[in-house]
């Protein structure tokens, strides 16, 4: 699997992720009834934020998207998102573009990589985030309208990049 | 003092508010180089969002945005942003425009207000919000770059409008 930055020539590939992921309505606050524009609005932020697809080949297996959290005094802070084709969940793509997001934080100076809004029922994204190295900060309750489980909390998630108690001198 | 509706004829008394705050960059997520076009498009949101000000007869004291902290699933909590004259800070103007706020969000039928981004230098406004029944629900630790005080966290706070345990049958 490669992981290359996109290029519109992916989006053929990436809006039926995307849609699947977004008409679903059960991981993402992004309104389930979007436009294919609006979601590429949405999804293909202009740089400085940075966009990129996980590849098998010339087939797309997922996408992710990376960027200050915040401007201005919150902006040493990242955040990103992560979409998986729903044929090859579980088969660590999810994972690898974790992995991707944190170097690429980390590179670009970013003294931490922030979830804003994780759906406490996506248990396997969230265990798959704590495995990278983020914990759960807090949890707002019931603020995630799950379409079959109804209210669940939305999980603020954090991954310190800067690890002060490693640098900082023991005592 | 008055809360209404904010009109276009408040904005050469609402900007200078918002400037002197932005400028600051000691409590919001914001550009503080931003231009003023800039500034009305991020407090100005077009409805659904509510935008109102604060008046001493026909002086603005505050000003306060107010909609739906995230789309689709995130939907039913609300979330908003107050900014008070330098001025008039200390003599309850902020905490009029929280009252106002919440009972917005009530009428409108949200289940909770989450603010994402509390500075937790900002002391005054984290206890205001407390005492409007706000609680901080997690923090992310040295997240805002306070330009005196250096990375503070910024708290996740969140009122139940729903108040569950008060409405369930005891036991």
């Amino acid at each position: 699997m490669q992981i290359r930055e996109y290029q519109e020539s992916d989006w053929p590939q990436v809006w039926p992720i995307l849609e699947q992921v977004i008409r679903a309505g059960d991981t993402f606050c992004y309104d389930p009834l979007q436009s294919e524009v609006q979601a590429h609005a949405l999804w293909v932020a202009p740089p400085p934020a940075h966009v990129v697809v996980a590849l098998d080949g010339e087939e797309v297996l997922g996408t992710s998207n990376m960027y200050a959290n915040r401007p201005g005094p919150g902006a040493h802070i990242a955040s990103g998102n992560f979409m998986v084709k729903q044929a090859a969940r579980g088969s660590g793509v999810g994972r690898a573009l974790g992995d991707y997001l944190l170097d690429w934080a980390r590179r670009a100076g970013f003294a931490g990589v922030q979830f804003n809004a994780v759906a406490a029922s996506n248990v396997g994204a969230v265990r798959m985030y704590e495995s990278l190295g983020f914990r759960i900060v807090g949890t707002v309750p019931r603020a995630f309208a799950h379409p079959a489980m109804g209210r669940v909390g939305l999980h603020v998630m954090f991954h310190d990049l800067h690890r002060p108690d490693a640098e900082e001198p023991a005592a």
